[in-house]
């Protein structure tokens, strides 16, 4: 695929002393070694997971040896269902296996369960040593690597084990996406759709345009999709890191989503198919309280569908299906005193948190899942 | 035992908005309804062990009945050697199955390790609870309930995996304390002692002179021990709170102590008697670099050897007992680059950082361990 090199392009998180950049280029893997932000440390060590250490973990070590007297990698077997005490105890044992002490640097090589976890054991480490996110997906470079959200899951609900934590730096080398899985880059582009609805309608309209562009994987658009999503999460986070009251509604289409991965089993869903169809039910649900109109959702909907992700939810239960999406919903973390607290949409391009009659969201799962 | 009843004293933990506050006294529980401090919530977890609770369980579930719409307990299995991951899962458990959410608030009924544990438990649900501290044993009451450090053991080495979270308040009822076992308040005796030789040689006179009024656990002797304790560790974590520097003279004698638990399997020594026994190898560590002399380190030994507790180290090895130790500290978390930092008294009431030449500290365990 013939390529124009877009510039490396930055943007901060401001967080007083905790405040970092994102860069986003192509092939900045190769420049890291020379990279300013870069932690020092008496070692580093690259955890990533076993489909995407052959294709860049040896790039990441050549531009780490400069910086670091020793480079450590562990491999961790890849997807969410891993994302648990089990497989983070993995980095724990490397850590300690190595001799690592509390100037360690640990460097997340993937997705967004590899980052998750990586800046988990970070904070946990020791009690705390520093991160460097390099997410290779979409999702994880428009989303789960910004902001310092880290986790594990836990049988009965997903990240409900976690820290805010925030990286170092955070480097989005467009040049991974390339060897992406499509099903894993629809994923991505399902948070990339999400900031339109909650905080940019601008951004939505840019999507609904360039959609074959970015399915094509071109990095001009690529790079304006990134950016413009680091954007945005870099503003709410800025505003609200600890997820007090704002930053919730980076949450938008999750509540449903969460309860589609934990009922389905971790992994079975991508995250990002989940959160797709969530939206759509979210939409929904925000429609029936009279928030948005019908040519809103569908307009979500299309969108959606168009970049190749499911806008119905699974069944989960033939006999209650919605008596189990709200059982599993009423374990989210916004839930407080067993009320659902949903992300719902308050005209397209503002977001809101509010709870809904428990007969309204049924009517929505019946509406918006596969068998109804 | 007829006692005079000390006033409720408060020690203040000055940290920002993190600040809290210790209080200390007797029958503290039974008022405990009445506390302004203590956090709202949906729900509270009470969490203990199962030697604790059939003593104390039910005082405290009464007194926050009032405060807190439901109130539950988890009991876990007692011991240092339970203090890992699949008994911090239990919380976790417990947390998830009684639907609590990010109000709940958790407290921690019980020593050190109930402490560690639930702390850690508390910054890691959801992300970060509010949690109480509740100290039963005179270590939790003088050392490790105060100051946010908590953490779960690691095969490889101690407190390796945790978190800085402070606790919203710490009540220090020492009616809990006529329960103790002799074993354990002797334990307790030992971080008493340390605050002298690192910080105020004043304490470690009048620990001499009223040695037996708290072995007989004189309720005025106890909270002039644990008030001024807490003052001491008040102060260091005000200064340090994440252990940049000052905070880890608390770990004086820790660095052997550490590895003569590790190195004899947690739980078989108790965390205070490794501590003793590592004082007086630090000591005497100290003393061999010219920092202390000799009339010192007889007097610490004999202060230790009062309280009852041991002033020479296990064999951890016959074959090479002086390279096992090293072995273990070197993966203490104070390490750097494979370099033992040790804690070491530089003037009795004064300590300070550094390391020493391994022939020397052979020499030391050589001297100081059991069958030398």
């Amino acid at each position: 695929m013939k390529q124009s090199t877009p510039p490396i392009e930055g943007v901060r998180i401001v967080l007083g002393d905790r405040s970092y950049d994102i860069d986003i280029g192509s092939a900045l893997l190769a420049g890291l070694a020379a990279h300013k932000a870069l932690p020092s440390g008496t070692a580093a060590l690259i955890v990533t997971n076993d489909t995407v250490q052959p294709l860049y973990e040896k790039a990441l070590v050549e531009a780490l040896a400069g910086r670091y007297p020793v480079v450590h990698t562990v491999a961790l077997p890849d997807g969410e269902e891993h994302k648990n005490w089990q497989t983070l105890n993995l980095i724990f044992d490397a850590l300690l296996t190595h001799g690592c002490d509390r100037k360690v640097v640990l460097y997340a090589l993937g997705g967004g369960v590899i980052g998750d976890m990586t800046g988990f054991a970070a904070a946990c480490y020791m009690r705390g040593v520093p991160f460097v996110q390099v997410p290779t997906t979409l999702l994880a470079q428009v989303d789960s690597s910004v902001g310092g959200k880290t986790a594990i899951n836990h049988p009965l609900g997903k990240n409900m084990i976690g820290a805010f934590y925030q990286p170092r730096l955070v480097v989005c080398d467009l040049a991974t996406l390339d060897t992406l899985p499509a099903r894993e880059l629809a994923a991505g582009l399902a948070e990339v759709i999400k900031y339109g609805p909650i905080a940019d309608m601008e951004l939505f309209g840019w999507l609904e345009e360039h959609m074959d562009a970015l399915l094509a994987r071109e990095r001009q658009a690529l790079a304006h999709a990134v950016r413009r999503s680091c954007e945005i999460k870099a503003a709410v986070v800025g505003a609200d890191e600890r997820e007090a009251g704002l930053r919730a509604i980076l949450n938008f289409g999750h509540t449903f989503g969460h309860a589609i991965e934990a009922g389905m089993g971790y992994g079975v869903w991508l995250h990002g198919e989940g959160v797709a169809a969530g939206m759509v039910m979210a939409a929904e649900l925000s429609r029936r309280l009279g928030l948005v109109d019908e040519a809103f959702t569908q307009r979500l909907t299309r969108l959606i569908a168009r970049a190749g992700l499911p806008t119905r939810g699974p069944v989960l239960d033939a006999q209650d299906n919605a008596g189990r999406y709200l059982e599993l919903m009423r374990v989210d973390k916004k839930a407080e005193g067993g009320e659902i607290r949903f992300v719902l949409i308050d005209g397209p391009g503002k977001a809101i948190m509010r709870t809904a009659p428990d007969a309204l969201v049924r009517e929505v799962i019946a509406q918006c899942c596969a068998a109804a």
